[in-house]
């Protein structure tokens, strides 16, 4: 493996001096890039594109031939999982992602398989070894996986949902139901991240897009919970190199403190939670990636260092920051303006690391 | 005035003494009741029964013959207000409110009239007179609006928004247009809501469901700013009594202790907080309502009388607590489990009061 030129986010990760700030934003390779689009177009479907290791891996390094990002996410969907797993996973204009075989009793989750990551996933670990030879050492690459409970309330709604009726139905009628499905979406998940890391990821992030629609204790018994038990079984090194675990729970700004005990080195905070408070909850045990407003960056170029400049100073001085978008990049943000931000984030973080 | 016969929910929201705790549900005169799907398709379109006082007042009644309910509120809408500056508020079918004329620009803003009460909001205030008067005194009826920020989304976006790209984009890019529009609908909000307490109402709530979705600064300055900015403005007797203010932000569950200074008698919240820990953040200074998550609400009688013995004992001993669900029923609830929650509230808290 080629040496790894730029290690700051992974060192800032670890809560290890960095010279500037790193940066990366989610959804990096996306809609807002009109390269993006093009490939999009030529592959066909959005699953095609995902299942294309070469397609994929040009979209990986798109956003890295425009900024110099200190991060590269794999191009890939959180529920590639429940699609190997034989749910039928396909995308609805406008309507996001839907299954064809949603799972409503105990016969569909006693029926469901274990996926094995180098057959059924092989699509996704072909497409990291891919990026990371593409890569050649230039930043660090992160795997993903969706958490469990947030697969779950899309496997069990057969999509998006608003009020999380069948699987929160689920969660308080039958709960042991629940977990049985949470248990094998848990051990899925572990060994979809360790054979990512196993292909080639440098940190992985496990996405809970949807826990923070539960009560704090639903919240612990039906999401953390099955995210510890992933944290636990993950391989923690890649080549001699620690290879961190990144927690985001989307709207979970209430239960840092107890994320901190989590397992993981790092913890993703949206944007309505300051910075300052969430470093207090967290009392430097685990790093914080985030958080700026995604919708900051339809503001004036000005602006958008203003705000960046408030986000650095929420944090304040010392380790442990990653500067990241509270949430994905929008669609309809100017390229200009990500490129505006970016900079920004490296120029005026450079006094809060001397 | 008849003399109020049940004053429990009053006395609670100013954390007076109670025999058992007080309870009422958002959205319980709603579609989870045969009743009001008959009323509504009599009615035509969900604004046709809005602006008629009679059905309104004969939906708004509904759950109280059901139910021993501890409160009524009045059957309408939180975009009433735009609608009567001249937007033409619509509904269509699973797209939620929509809005003919958005507002888009600063002279659109400066158009913006400010309605009165008593003449483009009439329906409104004539449904609070025959509500007040058919109610006789059995309950307190709770008067709303929405709060300037959250009519502000929909009144930019056009309707229903996931990303609030234009109205966020409007608060980054030109924050002094979006204030000016702030503070209109602030007034307006003033007068809607004073109105409504001379016609009768005897409670009155704010619903900031979209305050949420901000930073802690700009929930600061965009929404609780102006929020406060009404309760200063209303009149807060009726009839010798004091007519005490809710203050509702969905999601808002980090920002208790700065909402508990706004000058409201109550908050609002989800169940993503537990009421043990807002209710130290609040530190006894407003009283609180909520929070089981109406999905409880889809499980059986037992479980909903396990939650309901949670929430209370998650409040505790004492005055302060309007057991309510953390957001609106959801229109699939069998209304006998409404039924279950309700009883279960009553029976259970009667230690918590002794």
């Amino acid at each position: 493996m080629p040496v790894l030129k730029n290690d700051r986010f992974l060192r800032a990760l670890l809560r290890e001096p960095v010279d500037i700030t790193p940066v990366w934003m989610m959804r990096q390779a996306g809609r807002y890039l009109p390269e993006y689009k093009a490939i999009r177009q030529k592959a066909g479907s959005f699953m095609d594109l995902c299942q294309n290791p070469e397609l994929a891996c040009e979209v990986t390094l798109q956003p890295l031939e425009r900024y110099p990002l200190d991060a590269a996410i794999l191009f890939s969907d959180i529920l590639t999982i429940p699609d190997a797993m034989g749910l039928g996973l396909y995308f609805t204009e406008g309507e996001g992602p839907r299954f064809k075989h949603p799972i409503r009793d105990a016969a569909a989750v006693k029926a469901l398989g274990a996926p094995d990551p180098e057959q059924e996933l092989k699509y996704v670990m072909d497409a990291v070894r891919t990026i990371r030879k593409e890569l050649d050492g230039r930043v660090p690459l992160i795997g993903f996986s969706g958490s469990p409970w947030t697969l779950a309330t899309y496997m069990i709604e057969g999509g998006s949902t608003k009020n999380f009726a069948k699987s929160k139905g689920m969660m308080f009628e039958d709960p042991g139901l629940l977990h049985d499905l949470l248990a094998k979406l848990a051990d899925s998940v572990t060994s979809y991240l360790n054979a990512q890391i196993a292909a080639g990821a440098q940190a992985v992030m496990i996405f809970d897009t949807w826990g923070g629609v539960l009560s704090p204790r639903d919240y612990e018994a039906f999401s953390l919970a099955y995210m510890e038990r992933i944290i636990q079984g993950l391989t923690r090194e890649n080549n001699g190199r620690r290879v961190p675990i990144i927690m985001f729970t989307k709207n979970g700004g209430q239960w840092l403190t107890r994320m901190a005990e989590s397992g993981a080195d790092a913890l993703g905070v949206d944007w309505t939670t300051e910075l300052a408070d969430a470093r207090v909850q967290v009392r430097d045990k685990v790093a914080l990636q985030g958080n700026m407003d995604p919708c900051t960056l339809y503001a004036s170029p000005e602006r958008i260092r203003e705000e960046v400049a408030h986000v650095l100073s929420s944090y304040g001085h010392g380790a442990g920051h990653v500067f990241n978008l509270g949430h994905g990049i929008h669609p309809e943000i100017d390229p200009e303006h990500a490129g505006v931000f970016i900079d920004a984030v490296h120029e005026l973080s450079k006094p809060y690391h001397s």
